[in-house]
Parts: C-alpha cells; structure tokens; sequence
C-alpha cells in the first residue's frame, strides 16, 4: 500500500457549493473521497478505452424456457480460456432469469465474450459493465 | 407467452449489408433476433427514464481491509426495503474484491441505493447497469 | 462573479501519479483545472437527470435530396416556442448535410424536441447533447 | 444511391405493441423509419469503435473573458491539420458563450484535437459527439 499525499484544488466558493450539496445527497460522508471517486472514475475509463485489463460484470436476462440456452451460455463460459470467474442466477419469477456473469481480460477480448453470449436466441437484454481491477488503485 | 408476429422493413441493400456484417462478427445467427434486440434496448432504455420497474446490478471493487466497510455494505443491503436480491463476492487478489449487488425496484430508488454504497470510503469504483425484470418482454 | 476558494483532497501518491499521467496526455497545465472539470461534469450530470435548464446541441446528419426534409426541418425549430437559439449547416459531400441544432430549455423538452427531428424520414442519424447553461459555474 | 431492399423480423405481439407505442410518442411515422435508425446507430457506434472516418461535433462552454481563450481555440482549430470543418459560436448571455466545433477524422485523432480544447482554462465544460459521415448510409 502506498503512502498518502495531498493536492490542493482551487475553485470557485459557489462551485465548491454546489458540489458539496450534490455529493451530500448521495451519500459521501467528506469531500476528498468524492473527488478521489471522480479521478478512479476518470482512470478506469482511459483503462477501457486502451484495452487494458478490467474487470467486468455482465448481466443477461433470459427466458429458461428457451431451448438449450442453458447449456449453451455455460459451454461458452467454460471456453473463455479463464476469462470467466463466476457466475450468480437469480430466479426473477416463474420464466425470466438474470445471470450475472463475472470475467476478467482485456477490455476487448471481453467485449468480445459479452457480445457472443446477447446475441444468443432467448437472451432478452444483456449489459455490459467494465470495471477495474483495483490493482492500480493501491 | 404471447404469440408471434411478422413486420417488415425496407432498407438500403447495402445498409442491409452492412447490418449483416456487423451482427455476424457478434455472433448473431439470424437478423431477426439482432434486430428484436435493438427493440428490446430501446425500450429497456425507456423504462429506465420513465423510473419503471426494472432489474440492476451493481459492480463494486473495493479493498477489503478498509475497516467496516464489508459490515457497513452488509447493512445497507440488509435495510434496502426488499430491493436487494442477491449479492455475490469475488476475491479478484489479496486485497482487492468485487462485489456484485443484485436489485429489483423503481430505477430511481435503485439509484439512490448505489450512490449510497459508491459513496462509502474504501470503495475504489463502483459502476450500476440497469436493465429489465424481463415480464414485458413475453 | 464569486471569489475563489480552496480545497484540498488527501489521496494515494500512486493513485495522483497516474491522475497527473492521464491529464497531462490530455493536454491540461495543471490539476487543479482537471478535478475543477470534474466536479462541473457530475454537477452537469445532475443538472440533466433533474430536468433543469440546458443548453443542448443536435447532430443531424442527412441526405439534402430527401424530399421536404429541410423544410420540415425548419418548420419544427422555428415553432419550437423559443427552444431553438440557431443551426449551423455544413456541406459534407454532394449528397450529405450536416445540420448542427443549438437548443436552450428544461432538459425534459429538448429531448422530446430532438426525438422528433430524429424520427423524421430522411435523417440518416441524430444524437444530442445536452450542456450547462453556464450559469451555475460562475 | 443503391436500391431498397426488404427485410422480415419475427417477434412476439406484445413487444411489438410496446415498441409502436415508443416510436410513436417519439414522433415516428412508421415502424421502418425505426428500426433503420436503430440500425444505424448501431453501424455508427461500431464506426466509432474502430477509429474509423467519423463527423463530429465539441460544444465547449466557456466565459469569453477568460484571457486568451478565444484565441487559444482560435490556434488549434486553425492547426487541426484540415480536422476543423467549421465553428458557431452562440452568446448566452452577458459571460457565457456555446462554441459548437465541428470536425472531421478518424474518431482517435478526434478525440485527441476535443480533449486539448476541453482541458483549456476557463472551459467551464465541454462534450463530444461521435457521428457518421452519412457516405456508408446510402
């Protein structure tokens, strides 16, 4: 873990007003973690855009009614070649479903997997969401 | 489940051609199926904004020796008002975690509940995908 | 014009290296600007979600042959009770327009504006984007 | 300009119902005219994507008596190497004004040029919008 610095930010008091009343409503308890959430923020999305590796959830919705996409999404997930950590289902109601599928890569080769498995036939919506690592983030 | 409909579209041969290369590199197997999930995310999108029902999951990294922050996301999940389905943990190193929280509710509320754990201290990144509970899409 | 005031952040040595990386590929002479940037992005952010005033930009692009299109167009700005401030038209190809709409109002409406000019035969593609009024940053 | 073409989508009732009901309120005449949008804001994400040739606008914000900034944009828009199409500037009121750049290249080159003109000082805020050249949408 690294050592702890300090920056100093100059800005204007109404500014600092407003940001402070943003961040209040939802729910920071001090201002230095909410600006230090904007520069992770900030960072994790240059870590996307250069294919670097990330973390990421992705989450489908489908009908297990739908014949073999079952079988078919777990084949594809034991065939990512160690991209795919986990996965949770969660029983929505009588015929939908949400799996949340958990992966690890380079932001393309992930793109990649999460396109394959929306554009099978039962998949209702898929969204990806691509995260850090949080090695980066001592 | 309701039963099945036919509507055409007429366009451009080659921005036809064009849709065909596209949805084969994503690993479509028929038009009809891209095409009903660009309808779908369209009205996935219009639920969010009309604060609808819908279905999320939050992506959490954070490091887990920040002191009380596992107890103190516990307890926010646990105090969610039923929104809160499911949570699965992911070691990702020897410090650093992925949490994904599953919820259910009104996109606004479901909102909020993540502003409040992407706000708490030590969470490193947290990054909330909305999507839908599935029962409109028969 | 409001005065200026300071404030600091307490923050990881490592987590500001990579900051200070990022910006400076960006092109900004100090921090100080970036996190100011940062903070007027999620304030504009919430600005938007909570339906206060904008100032929006619509990028049309279509093809000038597409018969009436311009003037309905021009039809629906002007009757746009007060919306839209003006439009910039620029001549891609012999066949392609660009047509750059500049809107001010509550968010709310300039979407449902944007939509409709979107939605009209002939427009090929149309995105929007909403900005600050300028108002709030003094 | 090439020849329509006409293609079949089979889907449930129910999602169909729901998605005239969306076009509809967005101004839609006929359930084509979306579904081609829908089609080619898909073309025109993947085009972006790839770094290919785009159309693009930057709406900066700023306070045009911050010194030199005028000028400053002024400069790199002239030594944008042919980027720079053309610029509307928009007085808000008494301090602010909207710069609408408008440019053309490959999306990373564009990408570059917007982050230099958002990181000026006394750019209160700046977005960027990715487009098509409207040459592949016959």
């Amino acid at each position: 873990m690294s050592g702890l610095t300090r920056t100093g930010v100059s800005l204007e008091r109404e500014l600092l007003e407003q940001f402070d009343k943003l961040i209040t409503s939802r729910g920071y308890k001090n201002r230095s973690e909410a600006i230090r959430d904007l520069i992770r923020e900030s960072l994790v999305s240059e870590a996307i855009d250069k294919n670097k590796p990330v973390v990421a959830t992705l989450s489908l919705i489908y009908d297990h009614h739908s014949p073999n996409l079952s079988d078919k999404l777990n084949e594809v997930q034991h065939h990512s070649h160690g991209n795919v950590m986990a996965a949770t289902h969660v029983h929505l109601d009588a015929d939908n479903c949400l799996e949340v599928v958990i992966m690890k890569g380079r932001s393309g080769e992930i793109k990649h997997l999460a396109d394959h498995m929306i554009a099978m036939r039962g998949v209702k919506h898929g969204k990806l969401v691509l995260t850090t690592t949080g090695k980066d983030f001592k």
